[in-house]
C-alpha cells in the first residue's frame, strides 16, 4: 500500500458536507483498506469560516477549512467535491478544476442537466473524470449499475420515482387521504420540502435528473431543458381516490422509453398511476427508485433514500474512492458512456408519445354524455380500457372516469379540448398518464 | 478507437451460453461505442459439437466451436468466460486460465463459495481478474453496486431472495394457498425447477451465493459451506396461513448481519417472515432482491430475475465488457475487495443468532398451556410479542401461534425441547424466524 494520502478538496459545507467530512474522518482506515491507498480531506472552502455551524466542522481537521480561495486553489488536491449546488459559481468552479486537472464529484444535477455536455468534454479533454453518482437517486448506486452493470443491454424504459419531496406528499395524499396543500404543509414542517417547493413539486427536479439517466440508458444527449415536466401541484386528492378504485397508486414518475434500438426517445415527467401490483408503486414516503428495463436483463429495480446528508454523502464518497482508486478515471477515458460522447437524441415529439390514460370530468345527463364523450374518443382512434361512475343523483353533476388503451398525446389533447366544450361537461377535464413498463407491452 | 478485438473464450454452450453468444453477434457495434474497442467471441470449447442444439449455435461464428482441448487452449483468447457448472472441470479450467493469465467470467456460484479464495489470489497473482456478477442475483448488477456504489459504507445487514425457484414456490402457496408437493411440482413442470430440486429447495444455492455476498460486503472471506441452511421444504402451508393472518409474507432469505464494525458476522439461510409493508415483501414469482442496509446510505434494494438465459447473460456480458475496457482489471488489481484480501470471517456462533421468532404448536386444554409455554419461554429470556389462537372446541387440540421479540437460537432450542417434552403438545412445534431489518432496529 502506498502512503502518500490522496487529497481531496471540497468546495460547500452544508448538510451533505457535514456528512461527507464525517466519513472520511471517521471511516478512514476502512477506505485505505479497501482502495489500497489513504484519502484525505486536505481543503474545504466556504464562504465564511465564521458561519460553518459547528456539527459540520467537527470532523474537519485543522487548517483545512478556508474561505480564502487562493489559498483552496492553490492547494494540492486531485479529487474536487463540488457541493455548492445551483449552475452560476458552481459551473464556474467545476470548469477551473477540470482545466487544472482535477476530478470532479458533484451531486449536482442542475449543473450537469444544463452544462453537462461541455463539463464531461472538459472532463475528457483534460484527461480526468467526472463521477456524479449522487446527481440522480441520492445514495443509491443507479448510474453505477446503469453504467457498468447492465452494459450489455439495449435499453427499453427508465421510470424514476426521483423526488422524494413528491413522494412524500404523494403517499401522505393516498395512504391519509390529505390534500395536496396539507401534505405539502407537513412535508414543509418536517424538512422534506422547501420553503419555496417549486423545484421539487414542479417535476422540473425530477426532469433534470432524468436527462442525465436518459443520456447514458440511451446512450445519447439530452438536456434537462428538453424534458417536458408537469408536477404534483395539479393533483386533485379525488383523482387519487378514483385511481384507488381502479387498483391503481400514484406516483411522480420520470419517464424515458426508446421502443426501437437507435430509434428516438420519448422523456416526460409528471403524476402517473401504476398498478399496485407493480414493485414501484410500494416505493412510499421520501424513498426513492429506478426502474429500468433492459432487452436482456428485463425488468430490474434500484431503491433507495434519494436525499439526505449521510445517503447523498454515501454516493459523493464512494464516487470519491472510486476515483482515488483509479479505476473510475480509466473507465471514464475509455468508455464513451457520457453525453459528449454521444451525439444529441432524437426525441420522440410530445404529441407523438404513446401512453394509456386516466380521464375524469363531471358531467351532467350520464348515459348521453357518455355516448358523446366516447365518440369523440374514438373519433380519434383512442379505445376505451374502463368506464366508472358512482350512483349519482338525476340533474347533479358526477363525476364520470375512464381509461383507455394506448393514445398519442396529440390525438388526446385535442379530444380533450371537443370533450371540455360539450354543454353536459362541468369545467376541465382531468388526465393522468397510466404507466405501462416496457416489459409490459 | 482501436480496431484490434479482444477475443473471449468461452467454455460450456447450454442455455446462458446462447444467449451469450446471441448478445455479443448482435450487440457487436454497439458493445464496440460503449467500451471504445471491439470485442468478439474468439473461441467456443464444448464436450461434443455434435450435441449442440441448434438455436445455441445460431449466433457462432463459422470455425469458432470446437470440441478439441488443444485448439481451444492454443487460441488467443484474452477473457475466458466459464459457464460449465460445477466445482470439478470448472475448477481445473479456471485455474488453468489464471495462470495462462486470462480473465475470468463465471455464473458458477458453488465455484466461487467452495474455491473463491484461491482463485481470487491466483488472479491477483497472475494479474488478472474474476468478474462474477452472474453469480448472485442473475441479471441484477447488485455486486457491481456493493463493491463501487456503496463503497462508502459500513453494511449492517443483508437480506436477499436469491433463489427463484423457492420464491415462486412460496408466492404460489402464498397467493394461490397451495401445498408444497404441489407448488414444487408445478415449478418443476413451467421449467422453473430442476428434476432433482434439491440445491435450490434445500436453501443450499442460496447459502452459496449469501457466502459470496457476505464476503464482499463485510470485507472478510466466508465459504459457502459456513451457511447454515434450511429451506424451504420444510415448510407447512398453515404457517404460511397464520403467518398472512399476522401481517407477514413469508421469503427464503439468506441473511447475513453485523452489529458492530469490525465485529463478528451472523450468516443463515432459512424461510422468513417478512413485514408485508416491507419492500422484498413484494418481491413475487421467480424474481430476485438483495436489501443492503449501510451505515450511511441506509436502506436500498436491487431487483430484478435471478436466472434465465437473457437475464444472466446480460451480467456475463456486462462484466466481460467491463473486463475488455480496461477498467475492471485496473480496479480488482488496486481494491482489496475479495476473499483472497481479507481474513476469514469471526462468525456468530449458531446459538448466539439473535432474531425475532414466529412459533406453532398443536395443544389441548389450551389456557394451562399458554401459561407453561409462556413460563419455559420466560425462563429462557425470551419474551412474547403476540398470542393468536383461533376458537376451538373442548378436548381436541387446536394450534396456536405466539410471536416473540429477540432471542438467542440456542435459548429458542432449548426452550423448544423442553415445550415439544409437555405432555398437552401434539407433535413437533413449528418455528420460523421473523426478520427484522437491519435499520428497523
Amino acid at each position: 500500500m502506498s502512503d502518500k494520502p490522496i487529497n481531496i478538496g471540497i468546495i460547500g459545507m452544508g448538510t451533505v458536507g457535514g456528512g461527507v467530512t464525517e466519513l472520511f474522518a471517521t471511516q478512514a482506515q476502512t477506505y485505505a483498506k479497501r482502495i489500497g491507498k489513504p484519502v484525505q480531506v486536505s481543503k474545504v472552502l466556504v464562504l465564511n469560516v465564521a458561519e460553518v455551524p459547528a456539527d459540520r466542522k467537527e470532523h474537519i481537521a485543522d487548517g483545512v477549512l478556508t474561505d480564502n480561495a487562493d489559498d483552496f486553489w492553490s492547494s494540492d488536491f486531485e479529487i474536487l467535491i463540488e457541493l455548492m449546488g445551483g449552475t452560476g459559481a458552481a459551473y464556474t468552479f467545476v470548469k477551473k478544476a477540470l482545466e487544472a486537472g482535477k476530478h470532479i464529484v458533484t451531486a449536482n444535477k442542475a449543473l450537469l442537466a444544463k452544462h453537462g455536455h461541455e463539463l464531461f468534454g472538459l472532463a475528457h479533454k483534460n484527461n480526468v473524470s467526472i463521477a456524479f453518482e449522487a446527481s440522480c437517486g441520492g445514495g443509491i448506486p443507479c448510474i453505477t449499475a446503469l453504467k457498468y452493470g447492465l452494459m450489455a443491454n439495449q435499453i427499453g424504459g427508465l421510470y424514476g420515482i426521483l423526488n422524494g419531496t413528491c413522494n412524500y406528499i404523494l403517499t401522505e395524499m393516498t395512504q391519509k387521504n390529505k390534500t395536496y396543500d396539507v401534505a405539502l404543509k407537513e412535508a414543509q414542517e418536517k424538512g422534506f420540502a422547501e420553503a419555496d417547493p417549486y423545484l421539487d413539486v414542479s417535476g422540473a427536479d425530477t426532469a433534470q435528473k432524468l436527462s442525465i439517466l436518459a443520456s447514458l440508458a440511451f446512450g445519447v444527449h439530452i438536456e434537462g431543458s428538453q424534458v417536458e415536466h408537469i408536477g404534483v401541484d395539479i393533483l386533485d386528492l379525488q383523482d387519487i381516490q378514483f385511481g384507488a378504485e381502479l387498483g391503481y397508486d400514484i406516483k411522480l414518475l420520470g419517464t424515458a422509453e426508446r421502443k426501437e434500438e437507435n430509434g428516438p426517445v420519448s422523456v416526460k415527467t409528471q403524476p402517473c398511476f401504476v398498478h399496485k401490483s407493480d414493485l414501484i408503486a410500494n416505493v412510499h414516503g421520501p424513498m426513492n427508485a429506478l426502474s429500468v428495463y433492459g432487452h436482456a436483463v428485463g425488468h430490474t429495480m434500484y431503491y433507495g433514500a434519494g436525499a439526505g446528508r449521510y445517503p447523498t454523502a454515501s454516493a459523493v464518497v464512494s464516487d470519491a474512492l472510486n476515483i482515488a482508486s483509479g479505476w473510475y478515471g480509466a473507465a471514464f477515458a475509455q468508455m464513451n458512456l457520457t453525453p459528449d460522447c454521444n451525439d444529441p437524441a432524437e426525441l420522440v415529439a410530445k404529441e407523438d408519445i404513446e401512453s394509456r390514460y386516466y380521464l375524469r370530468f363531471n358531467a351532467l345527463d350520464v348515459p348521453g354524455v357518455i355516448a358523446k364523450v366516447t365518440t369523440i374518443l374514438g373519433n380519434k382512434d383512442i379505445s376505451i380500457a374502463a368506464v366508472m361512475q358512482h350512483e349519482s343523483n338525476p340533474g347533479e353533476f358526477t363525476p364520470i372516469v375512464i381509461t383507455t388503451h394506448d393514445a398519442k398525446q396529440g390525438d388526446l389533447d385535442s379530444a380533450i379540448t371537443e370533450i371540455e366544450a360539450l354543454k353536459e361537461i362541468d369545467g376541465n377535464l382531468v388526465s393522468i398518464r397510466i404507466a405501462e413498463f416496457a416489459s409490459d407491452s
